[in-house]
């Protein structure tokens, strides 16, 4: 990741603010506030502003709860209690702000979250970045021979030079040829005099997926977790992946309490269904159970098992 | 309004707070933080934590818009300009949370503000306050004849003091019976050791709805405005009216320039429609137009001559 | 329930229609489409219109993952894996609208879940019905003990009469002294020809929470079983479960393939967190554990032990 | 637009069913529906399916309104009030369902509407279709001298020429080597035996946004007429105009009385500025005003003569 002269400046300067507030603040978020944290090859988050912290979703509880709460008695089991017990008004009380640069075939992977609030960079107005991603060989994999939407093996060294060949070919050309029609280049100068390009918002079709794109992009937290859940699970596209391990780091920071219940009750935890919880309870009590009498598909039975990590178990 | 000496307390401290940020503050709304603005007879508003400021709304348009934005060069002229053209998502950037003290029956109207997060007083946990509003006598008005959701005349005396006692009076004794089936009094007595009380989550459905409940309301400024546009509009009821009125105060102290942006289209703004506008338009030529030939009702001529002032037009 | 003779005369007409339609129908819920299904004394729901059905969750899920999902042969197949990975977007296909008669305490539960159409009969407009919601005696639960929000024992013979006779006291005054604020009654006859009533909009905050209110209320699938995993779950105050549950029927009627995998997923699964992961492992491998080293807290354990009917473990 | 044989022999087969159903109907959507009717060269929008019509907007109005809407005697006139006073929640109370085959770069414009259920083709698990969007030489616009964001004259033969070999080419050769990485074609088959191919999920990068995908796309009435009124607007880009215009042809099958209240509030009409009524008012009292004494810029000063259609006083 390389900031040009401009934005380090900007951040310099956001960084340089001492202001007073009445507000909470979150004294290790202030720390990294503004701060470029790199993701992938040309991509990054900036926290670029916060509201509350742990005691906001605590406070807020304790105004729905009234003298209900006040049996218990620490902030932290508190917040465990809500979290256990899926409440989830009182974590929409926080609110943070990213700015994130990111290839667009993850950005429209991130939009599908509906509730948040983003301002993206316009390619109608203005004209994007030279700047693609290009993936690191260790993540070229194959397709996944059992997993339709997973990754399989690495690719060995000739066939991932091939492909990064490929990418790094197209990106460059597709690039140059937006530039061409548009009879601009990126630095703003014209290309021919004599000559006109054609409008910016019919040019930019013809970039490829992995150019990066920007936004600011704001939720509550509640909705945060959300997002973390799903993008920081093994099962999301690694890229994505990527930003989401930043930004549980950015979590922890800003609301250390809530993060240790989400990382307990829902990253670290599962669901069991109905028929799951009557299975386990049999194994617990040395019943005999098996796949032949548990009413579960091979496929359910051995997704219960890894998610219990009884590793012999499966078939 | 009468806070309880406890809601003193915590105002005091909450106030007394002097954190340093990093973060953008508006420093007029940082004067009145944390203060019980008094609504009605019994209710309050209070602005308990906000992000953002005008500079965050310009900040986005300007990711948006790129180098596109460097035209318009000064904040308030970009503003205005996404104020006119109904450009929605750089307001969403900015968020404030308000705790707000009301009678039942205007939550009801409120809540249906979907876009916003919400913690509200559970009367199936506590207790609800012995609170309920009671209107002035100037805002005791009959049925309006013409409008059938709308006050008409203000009630004579002899009638005006009949209602409030018939208010005051089934308010207080549907409130001592809700503290006899729950065998408790607001204090947290019992009233008869002997006895049990009936559950908190029934015995609330005896109050009326002039009771005062109290929640946490955050929302961003997009949706704040929305809701002002609505409620601090003369077709409003006047309850919810005033607190939008003092919640309009909040705003101009908070974002000063959107403020301006919003009281000019918005607020004093009006919609025409195609019909309208040809009829405007011809009025301005000096051509022949009335009511016959416009293709309008009766209705809809009077509320457009009404939303311009022409008031020796309406028929 | 009482239904007025216009009511069921608007009723007979909705079903009697038959109009022919190239879209998928859900024969099952055609059969009681329109039908007043009787809840508590006074309220009803009725399914008045709905869209899609389990095909149409198969449908779209097939358009998102393509030829991907060829493998998994059969609907029941897929809405189950859907269900089990909590892919959200293809139930989120399917719509259905609701006529609910409720009273207004339960109506601000209900309101609590933003992602749903509302249109409710305004007070403002028009003068609600004399009905009231009075529980029937073996509902009138004494406050829990142990919990803030529960209910614990019914009320005896004599204690529940006093309760019952202060909720229609109170319900019959108010609403009485409502019609003289107004000077109307509720057919509409003007009490006092030579006096004036009080406005509606202000008459109604004499009522009190039980009065029964209506109103249309469409979601989508997915949001109705969000809805339905709450509300008709034992935690959830009797009085809206009472919906839930008649919900839960007309689910099943419409689309009974992910009718069961909710049933199995959802509503009878359960989440264990982390740390309860390793324990029911250890218990399943005859490990060594208990409260003491589990690093739960007594109400932790517990909580898992009943989730997982491990009744002798529980301390 | 070319359809498969497949989708051809599914749209055939929609289109034979003969339910009956005791729903209202839209007749003359019904004659269309789940016709593919083409947009741009190879996009398409289908109605798949909806729920309820005008009436259904009627009756949820008179739910809410009660008795007091009973002086409104006919629908036209009540849905005309709803629009002109911006009710929204009766509009919510229909929903549509539509099947669209768009470019991506089109695709990332339209989900910025969220108010919306959406089902994307997935690019993680399937392999996309070999068609990209090259415009009309017609379209093919230069970029617009006086605004940011808009299009100026049409590119001359040579230049058009130009810019659609190199769009067509690039499109071309990224498919071709997402194929190469992909190690298969689009047909299924192998392109290698022996080797294996790149990730679905990594290789899709490599794509122009001019490529096609296609969704399920689900709105309310209310949200539908909100993206509508933006995407049929003049400001839109052409490409999503194109569809847009295309929906309104379904707005006034489905909702006939809507769409003309819509065509004539929303579409034809303007907001005016607090300043701007002043401003209008003096012209029509024949008033001195220009833009000297008006307190507008310029360009608002402009805007106004303009939605006006006062062409001789822009200055």
């Amino acid at each position: 990741m390389k900031l040009t002269e401009e934005q380090n400046k900007e951040i310099k300067e956001q960084q340089s603010q001492q202001n007073k507030t009445k507000r909470v603040t979150a004294p290790e978020l202030e720390k990294i506030l503004y701060d470029a944290i790199p993701i992938l090859d040309h991509g990054f988050i900036r926290v670029v502003d916060y509201m509350g912290d742990d005691t906001s979703v605590v406070q807020s509880a304790r105004v729905s709860y009234g003298k209900g709460t006040k049996k218990v008695s620490t902030d932290s089991g508190l917040i465990k209690y809500l979290m256990r017990h899926w409440h989830s008004t009182p974590f929409e009380m926080c609110e943070i702000k990213y700015h994130v640069k990111l290839p667009i075939f993850i950005a429209r992977q991130w939009i599908r979250h509906r509730t948040a609030n983003v301002n993206e960079y316009s390619a109608r107005y203005s004209i994007l970045d030279k700047e693609f991603y290009l993936p690191e060989p260790k993540h070229l994999a194959a397709q996944s021979k059992s997993n339709r939407q997973g990754r399989g093996d690495i690719l060995e060294g000739e066939k991932a030079k091939k492909v990064l060949d490929l990418l790094k070919g197209d990106a460059e050309q597709t690039y140059n040829n937006y530039e061409t029609m548009l009879n601009q280049r990126y630095d703003g100068s014209t290309i021919d005099e004599n000559s006109v390009g054609l409008a910016r918002e019919l040019a930019r079709m013809n970039l490829t997926l992995n150019t990066y794109t920007q936004w600011y992009w704001k939720t509550d937290l509640l909705n945060l977790m959300n997002f973390l859940r799903l993008r920081a699970d093994h099962h999301a596209q690694y890229e994505i992946r990527a930003y989401a391990d930043a930004m549980l780091d950015t979590l922890k920071k800003w609301v250390p309490i809530t993060y240790e219940a989400f990382m307990d009750y829902r990253v670290g935890g599962t669901e069991v269904s109905a028929k799951g919880k009557v299975i386990l309870q049999k194994l617990i009590n040395g019943e005999d159970i098996s796949i032949d009498n548990s009413g579960l598909s091979k496929r359910e039975w051995n997704e219960l098992m890894i998610s219990f990590n009884l590793n012999d178990r499966i078939i």
